[in-house]
């Protein structure tokens, strides 16, 4: 009775021919998927607000104070294409509750990794361009993002962007990482630039004691051919233990960056 | 020699540890995928009638009587979260053939099955009002879908409506059945529901005896601004074993609703 | 101890239960996934010339030069249904970045081998129609496909249509190849025929000596209400081994089609 790769015993001694690699351009290849679904009920409870959020003119319009909704319908599928390299798209399918150019594809994006200390990422992505954009997609730790994300994403600073990006550990603890790169700057799925330049931005996070991050953030950048802006940022971190397993997590950040709109 | 999960020798007698299921929120985890790929040939006989069965004016249009179609690219992602949980993405890449906006994205639901007699189902989907919405839609019956259930899918009262509907058996046979539920009522993929009335409907479903399902519906909505309407309908569905391997399926539905168009 | 399906000594003389299809529907089934995943940085070099290779008035306009690009994002879906049918589903989301009716979706068909002389595909597909078609669309072998590629795919002579084909190995060894189809001509995600004239083609492929195949091309076709036309086409491959591990392949093709535009 034998079992192949579940029940043998490995010779950890020797380099026996089952040990080595054959195939350096598939080892470690897997393919894993990943989703978000997000579904909903809003209702306004406040006279001549609709369920957006804003106010509407009775005279003129009724509003709508309730709805049924799906908010994200996210799938993700990541590729492992050895130990080195992974690619990873994302599309999110309730982007058709209106017109999709420009939306649906979130991440289409190819990462190469040399050690903790360097990896590689470039096509579109969220740049590590401020507090919310850190944590991967497939989390949702807010019921929604901060207003000042979505303005910060509307000039091209944050959320999705075509471009590319280096990251690591610094130190071999890994308490202290950097972030930087270079994007369009005029967000996810354009045919191409709409100028020249390019946005550059670097982070650097460190956490000095357990349970506490805090990060510096500072960019360059434009929109359409608008003058060059800048944009700079502070946060921090902190998870504090209730009980052993009820936690409370807290995150601030000052943020200001050029208004191209 | 030892297989851990294929060959070991389960004790059914004793609560062992290997029996006790430690991490209850990834029970029965998997992820599933299906789909529909409907490809065909159609062409019009008639003089002057084209493959969409429309009149035309010879004098002014010369009309397709012939072509290939790609009717639906169907691909769908289900994944049972634990035993009690499932989440359920389909998306039908065939809308690409014309603007795809609220369109493509087709389920987007979650489920909570609670047992037998308590289903909960929230997000998109098609809320089982009616015969034809009561088929899961990786299973074609038809060639097509009747016409009078376009006319309700356009009136939002059928086909994928974004809302939560309850469903279980009521007897512990199981050949009674209820489905009530809750919906915008103005079709799938919209940014927010229209007006603020909400679509009600309920439906009961017997088998009083093998391959034979009577059902009731009934229910009350809006489209737009439009005055609140109600709809109907009754149905029977039975099978005739011709042979051992060889059925024949006979529906039947009568369905009244408002018309807002 | 007993491992089902891995270690089992199969009885190779006798017809055993074990050894017989029970089910002909799902013998084979199978599920795979691919996908291609480009993306890159152009630069234009040219005074005057932006990065899609299109002249721009100094005065009117200041162009882009540079830009970071997602050019493909494609996941495919193929389903063995069984040993002789299989389904084939190809989305490439880059082209979310413009309106993406009539894109999107790429391949949607459904294939029958009977055996390796006799294929059928029907849905939309790539149909072989010249050189740069017969490739898998997941292999890449250049930056980007020739410009009389695209002038022909405008057309409706190649790239994706809805159509039928037929295909397969003319003599024993395969070395000897044909292909041949209809279709409707006038490009994907179309929601019909704009005409009722369809495209054929024909295409015999051979290899005469390893390492050489040459290839024929003839069709007829129109687009749109225009006059019907045709198209041929003659080419050319050879692969010559550098060294072991590297080696140059030279593609060539001469063709000539009516341009309906």
């Amino acid at each position: 009775c034998s079992l192949p790769a579940y029940a043998q015993q490995v010779d950890e001694t020797s380099l026996s021919a089952a040990d080595t690699i054959t195939n350096f351009s598939a080892y470690k290849r897997s393919l894993s998927f990943a989703g978000v679904l997000q579904t909903r009920y809003v209702a306004s409870l406040t006279r001549h607000v609709d369920v957006n959020g804003k106010h509407y003119d009775p005279a003129a319009d009724k509003g709508t104070h309730n709805s049924f909704l799906v908010k994200r319908a996210r799938i993700m599928v990541k590729a492992n294409i050895n130990d080195h390299f992974s690619a990873n798209i994302l599309a999110n399918f309730a982007d058709f509750s209106g017109n999709p150019a420009n939306k649906v594809l979130e991440n289409a994006f190819i990462k190469y990794s040399l050690n903790k200390h360097f990896n590689v990422q470039a096509g579109q992505f969220r740049p590590f361009m401020g507090i919310e954009d850190i944590m991967p997609v497939d989390i949702i730790r807010t019921v929604d993002f901060s207003n000042q994300y979505y303005a910060f994403g509307k000039n091209g600073w944050q959320s999705f962007q075509v471009g590319l990006s280096v990251f690591g550990d610094i130190n071999a603890q890994g308490n202290v990482r950097y972030y930087a790169g270079v994007y369009n700057g005029n967000n996810r799925n354009e045919s191409t630039d709409d100028d020249d330049t390019k946005n550059l931005y670097a982070r650097i996070e460190a956490s000095p004691v357990n349970d506490l991050t805090v990060g510096v953030n500072a960019g360059t950048g434009s929109l359409g051919r608008s003058a060059i802006g800048n944009a700079y940022g502070i946060d921090a971190s902190t998870r504090i233990s209730l009980s052993r397993k009820w936690k409370l997590l807290l995150m601030g950040e000052y943020k200001s960056g050029t208004n191209f709109i």
